[in-house]
């Protein structure tokens, strides 16, 4: 498990700071694969996953969605046939949290395994 | 079951046919709460289903992608917390084919079980 994987997420309140641009510099390596990206001025992490058919997919959609569960933090997840784009924000802030780079991390290691 | 539902979806080939403006006109009453949108060019069937959490919404995804599996049509689920957006559309004909109407309407039968 990776250092990041296993670091708790904290409880986010409204007023909790976003993750600053030296914070993003130290935590992004550690997820490479993961795309900063910036819709309706919030910013997101994300990443696309590929496998050989639908199912697959979908299975992959719900083991990411019990890790959301048991976190008590949600991604947006978009199944499509052989692919998955999973994205991590924090609502309450209308952006990133270290939170999300730790279930980044965590979404890593459900297909590391 | 609506009669729209019962419907056999039919195996489509690269040279079937998109639905024309008549069929729309013909087939999307049965399935009123879905929305005819355009992506990129490709006209799609889309529907937003809400729901008090995220487990129900990823619930409904789990069935969604069950049903697509049988019928070997699949869609695009954006699972969130409490909605999930379907969309249908064929990718072999770059558009709607009268098998998306079908798998809307018993997309629809899903929730009203």
């Amino acid at each position: 498990m990776s250092e990041l994987a296993h670091q708790q997420c904290i409880a986010c309140r409204r007023d909790a700071p976003r993750v600053s641009v030296e914070e993003i510099n130290e935590l992004k390596p550690a997820i490479p694969e993961w795309q900063l990206v910036e819709r309706h001025g919030i910013q997101q992490l994300e990443r696309l996953y590929t496998f050989s058919d639908f199912r697959q997919a979908l299975e992959f959609t719900c083991r990411v969605g019990e890790l959301a569960e048991q976190a008590g933090h949600h991604p947006a997840l978009l199944t499509e046939w052989g692919r998955v784009t999973v994205t991590w924000w924090t609502h309450k802030i209308h952006g990133l949290h270290r939170n999300d780079f730790i279930m980044a991390a965590r979404t890593d290691e459900l297909i590391e395994r």
